[in-house]
Parts: structure tokens; C-alpha cells; sequence
């Protein structure tokens, strides 16, 4: 039979050990290793084939003598060495009753981590933002039937949202009571045991609700498969009884095909030649825009080639922030609608031909819809189809048409370099006094960030003002613009600075607000435990300011408890000085004296910051967002509120 | 036509002014107010037939002329004022985008405040528990789309299945946008505006989603009356346009009827028929077994009756404790199966007909299904059916059903008053160590409860350990034995604090582990702006002790970090001495101490008490019900786990 090196079947392009980051190393070379040649694909095909139907075949033959002597597995530790094939190094949950049987596996396990959260929402966020850092592996989630996996649908919800990868283990009553349906606590009462699964098919791409030894490989492969092709969370129904079957171990040598599929050649072919009568038309004349998908769904590396072989200006939405390093030269910032910066708004709408790649046009990636970019003059690649001008091309993703068409396009260069591109540069502005204005802090705190630095931004002022400023070669954005849901990025940084130590990135620097952080605010105290170190900047600004701009602005349903922020990470189990050290500042002299201050800026214990700013301050970004959503959600000034 | 005093549509049964505790006022005058004879009934089943027309009729005339005129009310208003009239005084959520329009309303509402909460499972959980405590009334609970409704979703799929009525309010987009379905923040990117409302079908007992002015009250009248009626939570979807729209307000003068219909006479009569000829076999040995649903639909008047009346022994379930004054000279304290105490496991298993009125039969509520009681000589009443033997009766409930049956049965109270019953007593053990073991804490803190007390104990320990002692008269007990969803007590106690001040109830006092508390602890800082005062009692038992005897005892995946306890009220702002005061107790003089300290024991300022307790400590009945639990879970030992 074929003998392959197994590392082949890794999906390449999310591989850990990739660098996600424009190397240095010379372009033919790479080209050979990265984009097969005509004939190494019709290998994978073939692969692909060899594997399907070795799964097949050992799917029937569970129970085969041959299998039953030696070379057993139990379904725990298999669902366990799947994960770290995929690279996953941690687990995030918390233990509940059905769940616990498989914890203790978790336990012994020796290449992934438990990490226990405080609760099961902190979790799911957690897994996300390990997810987004952690390129070409998943976030895992552990929960108990009902009680703690429904605690965590937000967090689901919000992957599935934003095209993040997260399988969702629930741990759930054994086989006999799931036929039985005693009233068990963590029950409705009324013998609905799929109460929970019904809901879960809502919020992810693929469910599996294990009930027997015989298909419980292939059904775990499957939604592990699911999750990373379709860069969707997955829901997985583990029983209590089930965890400690034996089912044959001989699967594991066959790697998941984590590859999207190949597009159809014909198809595929006529799609080119579609883009490139319009690439004549435009005369050259082409911009490329980056947005959300690129990144989640894995086309950091084939962006690369395209814009280092083309030479074309490119631009970025908003959720595709960093898909392409914002210090490259051809970069020209960021892509907001009506809200962009107006050279940017003049380069991009008035460009022949836009080649859009992984749009995600939800209201706040776009200036609250207000791209002017007429569809006849726009070609747009996503992840399982193609648009070009008005037709849609289902079956034709990105990932395998990207490298096609880079060939295609790389005779322009030389005429795509003379195109011109505006410098995204965001200096420190002059202000007259000591406030900390969002004008000022963000261009501040750019100059603190370096290269691999993961910077986290919460829904609000943080994840508009963070956009006004061009981030370091290799740093990862990290947001929630689309699902938009406050707290998330407490339990993200968690996640995040898991991954970024695993990955030996830079520092995790979190931007959050006193009303956000009081949602889930409790995960600061596993930070401590794992001994990450994030750096945490929480803007004091006395409530939900972005809530303030979009409706009421002096209501009190806006304000909030002001806590005494910087004892929380004492409280939370910090030494302060040694595990832990917290700052509050109120000046830009403060501000930029601590920024300096290299024992700081290094990072080696967890940092929390209160930055004290005004209540009505906010960044323009968010203003006119506001003002545009505010008019279609039709508030009326009832006296007071909006006073 | 019938002119009739509006009072009488107020569910009697529930009505706050009615005292939940028994009156010494006499026995006739109460029959009399309380029960309405035969006429009156008749005149009650046509006042319904009368209501349900007028409501037919005024959906029917939203745009006739004569209500445009004048007597318009916004729909916002109407919903606040229907909950008004169920006695609805505090409103629990989070402002979000979608919903603050809404929020206008509710903040110039002068008879509904605003609980800004920390998060919305917190929300959720305040919503339940204070509903729990105001009789009579709903929670409500009000948050915005997607982001903000599904990290509820836990603390509604409680209620459902413990029956309690909550309101769930989520601010949705305007009609128009759910017609358009654009890409808005806090959707799933997909277009599927239905996504949650699929998911709350699977934890509503009903649903509305407010599409048009003409049916917004019936609607919003449909829901109430079946989240009162039913007991169990609902969903109200209110697009952001239609809280403005104006609608006739003449339909608020008929109050809802929040009654559970009358049963069907022909078959109600052959029921009692059919149980009194069970009662004549039994030869009045009988005795009456209390749980959840005579509290949760509201018959605690009704049970009062019967036993007054007849004198029967009566014992209690744990989820059915305080539904009758565990002071009351006949009852015998609690039945759990073969957990129980060994005197009222006897006393109950070999009467010889038991009188069920509100089973709610989970595993932990009935140890472990470990009722030895047949179905022979089983009579079980619920809020829908009842069930004789082992014939069921579909309609006939138990609010209708109950006062016959006392009228039947209360000829053998001579007899009756002769059956023996257990004494319910728990003296605090004599042990020669200061450790604060479960077996002295729960009967030394029983000493210090005072009548009407509200007191809530976590699922753990707390919960199980509570069981085992008498409260005072008027005590409401308050847990979630069924769902048991570790974290839910603390939101819990914020409800039900609000709702014990409201009902000028004594103090709250809350039992929660160390582990529990984490999940839910931002709450404390939403107790201290609105000023309840609950006594916070913390079991610091380093971790998750109820999972350690589920299983693993030593598994690190049941240890948490070791908070600085004492800090959490300041951090979280308040001021120590003044606003909040904090403790830690280690030993059993110590806790008696504080205990017996008149400051602390008149809580006039929110109070924390860090207990010290041991890691492997439990009361009995956890351990056998673990133990039991356990077992079915087949958790097997891999060795240190189980250590």
C-alpha cells in the first residue's frame, strides 16, 4: 500500500509550526513546498480516497477478532490523542457530574492541559480566544448535560458567529438513561433528554450524540473533521458509560483530512478566466481587501503569495485586522465604509476592480453598511464559494483557488507596483492637557506594542479605537466586532495568552472596559493560576459609554458599580509585587512614564491598569457607528435619557 | 353588565397581601373568603367567559375610531403595566443595544425599578429567585439579542424545570430588519433571526414574538397569563420599533385571569370518589407527603386547610420544605427515600395510603428514586393532573381539587388526630474539637434563624446539610434541588433579598461553597447598590467537595484557587463597617460568637463569613446520595482519582 509521510495529511496552512509571518527564506523554495504541483494534488485526491475508505473499512470492522487481541483503545483516550493531533495543548470547562469520568482521563493525559475554569460561559470564551491564536488547531470546551454546557451557549453562539473552531465535549447521562430518561437532576423534569442537543444545532456546524461503541470513532471524527474544514464550533455528546469502552486504536494511524476538498477543475478554471477579463478591464487598476474569513479560514499563508508575487495595494476590513501585517508596504490601513480614513475611502471606492477576499459584511465591519463598491466591480472569494460581479460559484473556496489565481496575476507586478498606496501611520496627537482622551491613547499605546504581541480588544471604545492604529509585524488583533458580546474578552485573553505562550509569541495585551469587565471578571483569578501574564488595561469610564452612544446617554440603566479595580487581582488570589501588580492612572504623563518603564513593558507577572477617562469619550470611529444604528433601531428621545 | 370588584380576578392564592404563614383568624370567615361555593363558582367560570370575550373584542377593535381618539398607551407601557398588576416590582437584566428603548420605559416607570445586573446568568438567577420568594408575582428578566438572551439560557432552563414563573424580555430588531435580515452585530452572520427563539422553545412553556400592534397586548396577555397559570418561564421578543407604537389601553381594565380553569365537574367528582374509597380502605391510616409544586403552584393556602382540618400527619420532600411551617406540632420533618431519618421512613413507607400533593420525583429529591412506596396505595396530586393508583385523571388539578378533598376528608379528623408523627428535631452534637464539621454546623446556625427568615442553600453541602434541620415558622427555604446548577444561589439571593425586603419577610441568608460562589460572584457588588442586606455564609472547603464524592476525591479537576474571601465586598464596593462587614471563622466558639452577636445577627449591612471547613467534610445524606449517584455514573478508578 502507499507509504506516506504522515505530516502530509497536516493541513499545511494552519499547521503550528508554520510561521504566520512573511519569512525571510527565498520564494521558489517555498512555492515547491507550499502549493502542490498539478501532480502531487492528484496524490492528495488519491490520499484522500486511500483514507475515506480505510475509516470505512475499520468503522465495520470494530469488533474483528484481529482488532479485539491486542492494540485496544478506550473511547476517551482516543477522542484525547485526535486532539493532539490536532495541536491542541489545553481543555477548557468545568467538572460536573457526567462529566467527571472523562476528566480523569483528561488528567492523566500528559499533552493537554486542564485548565478549570471559574464558569462555563468564561470557558467558551476561553476556547475561542486559544482558538484564534492558536492557528491550524481548535479551542476545546468541557461541560456537564445541561446545567454547564447551556451556561456556555453564548460563547458557542459567538464562534459560530465569527467562524471560530470549537468542539464543545458535554458530558452527558450514560447510554441506558439516555433510552430510561430517569428524572435526574440537571434534567427538565420531563424525560427531554435532547432538550439540550436540539438547542446546540442552532449554534454549531455539526453534532454527535455518541450512543454506541461500534461508531463512536468515526463519529468523533467527523465533527472534529467538521470543525476545522468549516472553522465552526462542533457539539460532541459524551456518556458516562461510553468514555470507558475499548474500540480499536489502529484508526489513529490514518490522520483526519483536515484539507477542504479540491475545487472542480472545470469549474475552477472558468472562474480565472471570469476574474481575469475583469483584472484586463480594470486595466490593472485592482485593490485587494482582507477581511475576517482570510484569517479564520486559513489564507494568511496564500494572501502572502499573492501580495509579495503582485505587488497590488491591499486593504483591511475591520475583523481582518492583521490578516495581512499592517507594517507591510503595500498595506494601506483599514476599510470601514463611510467611517474610513478618507484616503483610504477615495483608494479603495474608486479602485477599477476590488478583489475582496473573505468578506464578512456585517453592520459594524462595514461603517454600518456603507461600502460603495458596486458589485460589478468586485470579485469576492470566500471559503466554500466565489462571486464574481453577480455570480455566485458555489463549491469554489478560496484556499484552493487563491494559489491558481496568484499564478494567474503575478505577470502584472510590475505594473501593480507603480499603483499607489496611502501610509497607514497614526501619530500621538498634541493635546493641551493631562486627560487620558481616546484620541491620544490609542496612537500611545501603539508606540508600546511589539512585533508577536496578541492584542485583545472588547466590543466598545477599545475595538473601535484600536482600528485608528497600525499594529506590529506578527501581531495577532484580537475581537468580537460581528457577535459584539460584552465580557468576551476577559475568558478570551485567557485562551489567547495559553496559546500565545504555547506558540512563543509576544505579550498579551488586553484593552476592556469597567462595565464589560464586570461580566466575567471572576477568570482573572485562572490567569493567575496558570500563570500567564497579560498585560490588562481597563478603562474607567464609569459604565457603558458605547451603550451611551448609541441610546441614553445620562440614563442610569448605563451606569454601573465602580469597583476597586486594582485589588481585584489580589482578591482573585494575586501576590501583589510578586504574582501580580496593579496601577491606576489618571494623567498622559502617568500613562506614558509606565509605558516606558521597562520592568513594565517586559511583562513577567500579570498587570492590571486602570486608566481613569471621561465618561462621554469615545472614539469617532464608534460616534458616527452609533449615530447610524441608533437611527435604525428608531430610539426616541423620551426627555432624560438622551439628554 | 356584570359589574363586578376587580380584586376577585387576582389569583387569591397568591396575592401578596395574603399572609403565606398561618393566621389565627377564624377558620369560618376564612371558608368563606377563601372558597367560593358552587354560586360563586358558576359566577367565576362566567366572569372568565366574560374577560376572554372583552379581550376577543378589543384585539378585534385596536383601530376602531373610538379608541384612537383618546385612552392610547405606548406598548411598552402596557407591558409594564399588565406587570404591575401581577404585583411585578423589580425588573433584572442588562441594557444592550435593542433594548435600550425599551429601558426608557422601564427607568420612568415609577412602580418597577431597574436592577442593573452584572451578567445576564446572574440576571436570570436574581429573576428566579425572586420569584420564588414573591408569591403570587412573576421574575422578569430583560436582555437583548443573542449576546445577551443566551447567556441566560441556563438560569431559564432552571426555572423550567423547578416551575418557576419568569418572564424573559429580549429587545430584538425592529419588524422591518427582522423582514430584511442584514448582517447585524448579534447575529449569527447566517440571516437566522429564528435561531433563538428555536432555542427558547426548548426551555419556554410559550413564546411571543411581537410583529404588529394590532395583536402586541393579547400577545403579551397570552404569555403572562400562561408563565402565572403554568408556572414556568416565557419568552416575549420586543422589536425596538414597536415599544413606541400606541395601542387602545382599555384592554389593561380587565386584569388577567391568572385562575387554573375548573376541573371538569362530572370527572372531579368520580376522582374523589375513587380516593375516598382508597381513604375508607386505609382506615384513616394515612398520612399526606408534601413537595416542590404545592409551593411553586401556589396551594400552600389549600394544603393549610386540609391539615388544619383534618389533622393528618404530614411530612415534606426536600424540594417541598417550608410549604408547611416545619413548627407545625404534626408534621414529622422530611422524607428522602431510604435517606431519611429511620423513624420517617417508617412512619412513611407503612402507612397505609399516602396523599401526594406535588411530587416532583427527581434523584436527589427522592433519594436516589429510593421511595418504597407502591403505587397501590398512592394518591398524587399535581397542578394538571391527578393520579389515583395508577389511573391518571388528565385536567384535574389539584387548586380546584384540594378544597373538596379537605371537605371530604375533614369528617375523620377525631381519627386522624390519633395517627403518631416523629418529632422533627435536630440538637446541635456534642463534639470535643473547635472544627466547624457539617454535622455541628447546620443545627447550630438552625438555632439562629428567626421566623420568616429566608434561607438558601447552594447545591452541595449546603443543600443537603440544610435538609436536616427544622426552620422557623415562616421560613422560606429556598434551592434547586432538581436542576442544581452550581453559582445559581448568588444571583438567587439578590432576588430573593429584593423580594423579602418587598414583603417585609426577615433576613436573607445564604449557605454557598467556595466553589459555587466563583461562578456567579460579581453579584455581591449588584447587593451592595441596592442595598439588601443578606447574610453570606462561605464554605470554604477548598474546592468542589460535592464532586470530590461523586468522584474524584483527590483530582485536582475538583480544586479551585483560594480566594481572599474577606476582600470580595470591598472590592466590589463596598465600604467595611459601614456598608458591608466581612469574617472568618475557624472554630466552632468563634461561629457561636459571631453568631450570638446581636449586631451581626440583625444584618442591618451586607455581611460575608468565610467558614473554614474541612476538605472531605459532608453531611450523611450527600454521601450516600453521592455514593448512590456515583454507581450509576459507573465512574471507574484510574488510580489517584478515587485515592
Amino acid at each position: 500500500m502507499l507509504q506516506l509521510d504522515p505530516a502530509f495529511h497536516l493541513p499545511v496552512h494552519r499547521s503550528p509550526v508554520q510561521p504566520s509571518t512573511y519569512s525571510k527564506t527565498p520564494l521558489r523554495l517555498k512555492i515547491n513546498t507550499r502549493y502542490p504541483t498539478m501532480t502531487s494534488q492528484s496524490v492528495a485526491i488519491l490520499q484522500e480516497e486511500v483514507d475515506k475508505l480505510r475509516h470505512e473499512l475499520q468503522t465495520l470492522n470494530t469488533d474483528h477478532p484481529s482488532d479485539l487481541a491486542d492494540d485496544q483503545i478506550r473511547i476517551a483516550d482516543y477522542l484525547l490523542a485526535r486532539l493532539t493531533q490536532l495541536g491542541v495543548t489545553e481543555m477548557f470547562g468545568l467538572p460536573g457530574d457526567f462529566n467527571l469520568g472523562f476528566l480523569d482521563y483528561v488528567e492523566d493525559n500528559k499533552s493537554i492541559e486542564w485548565v478549570g475554569n471559574c464558569n462555563e460561559l468564561n470557558a467558551s470564551y476561553a476556547a475561542d480566544g486559544y482558538a484564534r491564536v492558536k492557528d491550524g488547531s481548535i479551542g476545546v470546551l468541557l461541560t456537564t448535560f445541561g446545567v454547564g454546557e447551556l451556561s456556555a451557549t453564548n460563547g458557542i453562539a459567538g464562534a459560530f458567529s465569527e467562524h471560530v473552531p470549537v468542539l464543545h465535549i458535554v458530558g452527558v447521562p450514560s447510554t441506558s438513561q439516555q433510552k430510561s430518561k430517569p428524572m435526574l437532576h440537571h434534567t427538565l423534569g420531563d424525560g427531554r433528554f435532547d432538550a439540550y442537543l436540539k438547542a446546540a444545532q442552532q449554534f454549531t456546524i455539526s453534532q454527535a450524540s455518541l450512543n454506541n461503541k461500534r461508531t463512536a470513532a468515526a463519529e468523533i471524527d467527523r465533527v472534529l473533521t467538521d470543525c476545522v474544514i468549516m472553522a465552526r464550533p462542533v457539539y460532541l455528546m459524551l456518556p458516562t458509560d461510553l468514555v470507558h469502552e475499548k474500540i480499536p486504536a489502529k484508526r489513529l494511524q490514518t490522520p483526519l483530512n483536515t484539507q477542504p476538498q479540491e475545487n472542480d477543475p472545470e469549474v475552477e478554471a472558468f472562474v480565472l478566466d471570469e476574474i481575469m477579463k475583469l483584472v484586463k478591464q480594470a486595466e490593472e487598476d485592482i485593490i485587494i481587501l482582507v477581511d475576517a474569513c482570510a484569517v479564520r479560514h486559513g489564507v494568511k499563508e496564500e494572501m502572502r503569495e499573492l501580495l509579495q508575487r503582485t505587488h497590488f495595494p491591499v486593504f483591511s476590513a475591520p475583523m481582518g485586522k492583521t490578516a495581512v501585517p499592517e507594517t507591510y508596504e503595500r498595506y494601506g490601513g483599514m476599510y470601514v465604509g463611510s467611517i474610513s480614513r478618507p484616503e483610504v475611502k477615495e483608494r479603495v471606492e474608486n479602485a477599477r476592480l476590488i478583489l475582496s477576499v473573505g468578506a464578512l459584511k456585517s453592520d459594524f465591519n462595514t461603517g454600518n453598511f456603507t461600502y460603495h463598491i458596486p458589485a460589478t466591480k468586485t470579485v469576492e472569494l470566500h471559503s466554500d464559494h466565489t462571486r464574481v460581479q453577480f455570480a455566485a460559484y458555489h463549491g469554489i473556496g478560496m484556499k484552493r483557488l487563491l494559489p491558481k489565481l496568484t499564478a494567474r496575476l503575478q505577470p502584472l507586478n510590475e505594473g501593480a507596483k507603480l499603483l499607489s498606496v496611502p501610509k497607514f501611520l497614526s501619530p500621538v496627537p498634541q493635546e493641551d492637557n493631562q486627560i487620558i482622551s481616546q484620541n491620544w491613547l490609542w496612537p500611545r499605546v501603539a508606540q508600546f506594542f511589539r512585533p508577536k504581541d496578541v492584542i485583545v480588544a472588547e466590543t466598545g471604545t477599545s475595538s473601535f479605537g484600536i482600528l485608528d492604529v497600525p499594529l506590529p509585524h506578527g501581531a495577532i488583533f484580537v475581537s468580537q466586532i460581528l457577535w459584539g458580546s460584552i465580557g468576551w474578552t476577559v475568558g478570551s485573553t485567557l485562551g489567547a495568552a495559553l496559546a500565545a505562550r504555547e506558540r512563543q509569541l509576544g505579550r498579551t495585551i488586553l484593552f476592556v472596559g469597567d462595565g464589560s469587565l464586570q461580566l466575567t471578571v471572576q477568570e482573572l483569578s485562572v490567569m493567575l493560576r496558570t500563570g500567564v501574564t497579560p498585560i490588562i488595561f481597563v478603562l474607567n469610564n464609569s459604565g457603558y459609554t458605547i451603550e451611551r452612544f448609541l441610546h441614553g446617554e445620562q440614563a442610569k440603566y448605563n451606569d454601573i458599580t465602580n469597583w476597586k479595580w486594582t485589588s481585584l487581582l489580589e482578591t482573585f488570589g494575586g501576590i501583589e509585587g510578586k504574582t501580580s501588580q496593579s496601577y491606576t492612572v489618571r494623567t498622559k504623563d502617568e500613562l506614558s512614564k509606565l509605558l516606558d518603564d521597562e520592568s513594565f513593558a517586559k511583562a513577567d507577572k500579570i498587570q492590571l491598569v486602570e486608566l481613569i477617562m471621561e465618561k462621554l469619550d469615545a472614539p469617532n470611529s464608534l460616534k458616527v457607528q452609533a449615530e447610524l444604528s441608533g437611527q435604525t433601531n428608531k430610539y426616541i428621545s423620551l426627555g432624560l435619557k438622551t439628554a
